[in-house]
């Protein structure tokens, strides 16, 4: 018989109450045959108050031997800024070896969108996630004074940029429109740019049937409002993904419904899953979060794991309770989880 | 009497074609008194294929005896990625110490945004110009091999910042909302993103009439699309300046309106203004780019050089223009000068 051995990470403010309905429809939605087993993790703000830990060797094997993870969102204002985003969050990423970031984006019907004339959006971002300005290599010397100096590195090498250029040109050639754009700054980051356009260039000789671009960041940034249906699948550095994925979430329905996946493809680490949107102190505990984000990071999961069925009935369903939003009162987080839990279930 | 020595570099493509309209209108903005003398430059890729020069250390010498430098456009595909990008347009930048990289937004009367709603647009980037991760620091290693590794290294000191960050005070300080937001990524970029977090809050203790705010450079794009009225004025990096200012130009009327100026506040070097456009092979040649960006641009050189009323007549005469296309036949690119020429004269 089957089974699926989740690790759950709540994490903080709204974390928690997304993290809920996104189980809720990942019961509702898996075979009577699946059997469904879930640990809780306590990372976040209120364990690193507590025990100044953030992620530890111990907590990384405990996870280790999950199938996937789900997570919520971490982050506090009574945290520093960069403490839980380094130490927790980009430390998962790197510690597994989750070098593909996925980000789809789809503007579905009836959903509301800040761009003028309900642009046909449907695309994929594959961000990578082990490199580039991430690594938090880099330094500061003379802190604190006039003289003061701080680098970033960003770190790019042969393999970790063409394992995802690979990856992102077979997500394009699965797809019905073949389109692969790359997306960097090549014409200015020249060290960067040339192995990015280099070993795409290369292993686009392997596609034949896989259209080609290429598109500086900033340029992308205007087409991501002008004329997003352009695009099918980007690949793009850890940064300028980061970038472009919350500009692509804005227009295509909002944060409230950008899911994600940290993605290792060989199955050596188990990848991660979680909303775009982070913890939202500000209306944390109040059912005022909208769960779609985390339901639809659920769906990415079972397509990892190879429910491929399960994955299509929750994005129907998420489709369907999205288009019959307009003109309807506002509803909870639960509310919303409960109502996709019946349609996946029906 | 009063004169103005101007270094002219009309560049590729549609480059000639804006910067003879930007002269027409400044020709006829400038009082009788003022003596105007241009000197043109022959930069660009015709000049790159030729010798194989960019910008020379004499080229630089010349150019440095001018009160300003007026810039179209540098760009043609027939010259590699990087090429006159790094060779001309960051050497000049960097040369001549640009260290504000000015960038107005503002969504005027009449014209088209991509987004619902007619958003107050009215707000001013200052980019940092000669740090961050333009400085060309960085290398390869093992190129063109399965183990190459390419680094780009983001440099900034306490001395570029603090300069930067005390002129976007003094411009916030001098418009009516006086809000001055600060633009990075702090949570993951910490060494630089600790020094621009430490110097933006020093420095606001001295202007504290002015309000401030951060918000990392992905949820600025999310705000740039949903909210872009929050805006006044923003300090950033370089690549996050680069970065967010086309997304700014996109919904606020297009980079055909989008001015730009790259300014030494000390005066020790000329400073230079340019489109935020770049050269546009697909349209050169055709008498169809819009010159209105490169006019916008004479604008702040006036501002800059002290032509406060003559940049304000250029600014409303451009924005009459702009409220008086809608509904009308498209114009050349003469016509769109002329028309500002004459209205400036008026
Ligand atoms: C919270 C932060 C570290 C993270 C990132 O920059 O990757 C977030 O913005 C994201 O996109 O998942
Ligand atoms: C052409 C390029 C080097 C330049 C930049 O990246 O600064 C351009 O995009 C700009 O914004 O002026």
């Amino acid at each position: 018989s089957r089974s699926i051995n989740l690790a759950v990470i709540p994490g903080d403010g709204i974390g928690r109450e997304v993290v809920a309905e996104g189980l809720k429809v990942l019961s509702a939605v898996l075979p009577q045959d699946v059997k469904l087993e879930t640990k809780d993790f306590d990372f976040g703000a209120q364990r690193y108050h507590a025990t100044g830990e953030t992620l530890t060797d111990a907590d990384l094997d405990a996870l280790k031997k999950h199938d996937a993870i789900l997570l919520g969102a971490i982050g506090d204002p009574s945290v520093p800024s960069g403490v839980l985003e380094r130490g927790f969050l980009l430390k998962l990423r790197f510690a597994f070896d989750h070098h593909v970031n996925l980000r789809p984006s789809k503007l579905l019907p009836g959903v509301d969108t800040p761009l003028k004339g309900e642009p046909a959006i449907d695309f994929v971002v594959v961000r990578e996630g082990t490199e580039g300005p991430y690594t938090g290599n880099g330094g500061t010397i003379r802190k604190g004074t006039e003289h003061e100096v701080a680098t970033e590195v960003s770190v790019n090498t042969a393999f970790g940029v063409e394992r995802v250029v690979r990856d992102a040109f077979a997500r394009a050639q699965a797809r019905p429109r073949k389109k692969l754009t790359l997306v960097h700054k090549n014409n200015v980051l020249t060290f960067a740019g040339h192995l990015w356009t280099n070993i795409f260039n290369k292993v686009a000789a392997e596609f034949p049937d896989v259209t080609t671009d290429y598109i500086h960041v900033d340029a992308a940034t205007i087409y991501l409002v002008t004329d997003p249906a352009r695009f099918d699948v980007i690949v793009t550095d850890n940064l300028f993904g980061d970038i472009i994925t919350d500009l692509a979430a804005a227009v295509s329905g909002g944060i409230g419904v950008a899911a994600s996946g940290n993605i290792n493809p060989s199955g050596e680490f188990p990848s991660m899953f979680e909303p775009v949107h982070g913890s939202a102190p500000d209306i944390a505990g109040q059912g005022k979060a909208d769960p779609t984000a985390t339901v639809l990071s659920v769906a990415l999961l079972l397509r990892h794991l190879g429910y491929e069925a399960e994955a299509a009935r929750i994005e129907e369903a998420v489709s369907t309770d999205l288009a019959e939003r307009t003109g309807k009162p506002a509803r909870s987080t639960a509310e919303i989880g409960d109502a996709l839990a019946v349609r996946v279930a029906g």
